[in-house]
């Protein structure tokens, strides 16, 4: 079985298919991995049955934008749903070759949104280092693997990958940096007691109320939403389309009544999958 | 009067900045814009008196994410409010020296971002070339203008700039590429009878039925909202915030009793400002 992901490999996205690959035991190993440069291309790829498996980031990430995986999903992922979800702690660390000599660094490389996110730690430890940008994080391991004076703020996994060492660990300025990643297939996940259920409405026109008359629905049948996000449709300015998180699955009593009721008075319902809580 | 963006010059929040200098007959020239290396530090700068305005992107920017600038504006900004908001047609354009043949480019560099949003027009015109990546739309054209094999992705603000020019225009694959950007600083700007209200609500407790408590204060009054979004409060995971854009002055009839009314009922509401809505 293929799996898609943000690549190259050695990205945190890779990290997050390999554990979605031991978690739900997909028949697949490392090899059968295959990285996309972009979100939009690993979603594609599934959703045309190039591969059987797409992983992508979906809020928090630093290696896009989120934006990216929401409009992927509500316009151009076909019958590609929500299978899985899962929930990385992202730590950047600084990456070296086993040969530099940190005091000889004269360049540090990473993707700008993970060396943005490192800035204050930059400042205080290398002031005076040419900060360089890189596609992706593991683009720039593997350049700090092949060079003593360069060093890349990247993963784990691809300093395993490429040969590298980590010269420090938890470099990023703020502590609390988390990803959640998400396994996109076309096996809607059966109902556990603890699932998440994820849908993009598309209203009629934009009114005064018409939010409130969808949160109505889940409020009255004591549905909890975990997050909610109005976004462009990508048609009309200033047409908005809400993506909701609620609690439940698609299948239960409850959430089942309420998109029932959605998809009457809305101008449609996208369900976007049915999933386990990630814990 | 100085002003802090997200820079270097040539950007296209440096482009926006110079719209609101002459939008808001600001006392400020060229050379009072300062670049700062990250949408936080431009806030801070603002914050904390070194410049007095800020300009940032708040809305589908491609210099960066957007989260970093709603959570500067709920938990960083002090007292600065967002005195006006402008949305701007982001135009990618092809940037090469004025040296430079299209035929004999071998290299494409740009902001990861812009780089994704133009991936179709890459692969189909330039399927042989290497993509390099940049900390900014800007420096990449000052790359390209001293190197005839190097083309960008930028803005004609940064063409100029470096003395560039333009080898295509509009290659990204989606037409509507909107940025909102926002003038931060300290002066609330007077109702105008056609104003947009910017507001977070931090909630006492995740619970179900809280957003729609707060919705029906707005519905209740005949209140349009233009956005709305859940973020992590950045302490508890699985804890929210509200962002959320509504019709209307805060010191309007309407929105000053809903305000009220929400800060009662609320952990806390923090007003970030309310301004004439851009045309």
């Amino acid at each position: 079985m293929k799996v898609a992901f943000l690549g190259p490999e050695g990205t945190f996205t890779e990290e997050a298919a390999l554990g979605f690959v031991k978690e739900a035991s997909l028949d697949a190993t490392e090899e059968d991995l295959v990285g996309y440069p972009t979100i939009n291309e690993a979603i594609e790829a599934a959703a045309r049955n190039k591969t059987e498996k797409a992983v992508v980031a979906i809020e928090n990430s630093i290696e896009g934008s989120i934006n990216a995986t929401l409009d992927a999903l509500a316009f151009d992922a076909g019958d590609i749903v929500i299978e899985r979800e899962m929930v990385m702690l992202i730590r950047h660390a600084l990456v070296v070759s086993p040969k530099a000599d940190v005091a000889g660094i004269k360049t540090i490389v990473s993707h700008p949104q993970a060396t943005a996110q490192c800035r204050k730690y930059l400042k205080e430890h290398f002031p005076n280092v040419n900060i360089r940008a890189a596609n992706s994080t593991a683009e720039a391991v593997a350049e700090a693997a092949k060079d003593p004076t360069v060093a890349a703020i990247g993963t784990k996994l691809a300093a395993e990958l490429y040969g590298a060492v980590f010269a420090e660990v938890n470099i990023a300025d703020y502590e609390d940096n988390k990803t959640r990643f998400v396994l996109l297939g076309r096996e809607q996940h059966a109902p556990t007691g603890d699932d998440k259920t994820s849908i993009v409405c598309f209203l009629h026109k934009d009114q005064p109320g018409a939010l409130l008359s969808i949160l109505q629905e889940f409020a009255y049948r004591g549905i909890n939403l975990t997050k909610i996000q109005s976004r462009p449709t990508k048609k009309v300015l200033g047409e908005y389309c809400f993506f909701i998180d609620l609690q439940g699955h698609k299948d239960d009593a409850g959430p089942a009544q309420a998109l029932k009721c959605l998809a009457c008075k809305l101008r449609s319902v996208k369900i976007l999958g049915s999933y386990p809580m990630a814990k």
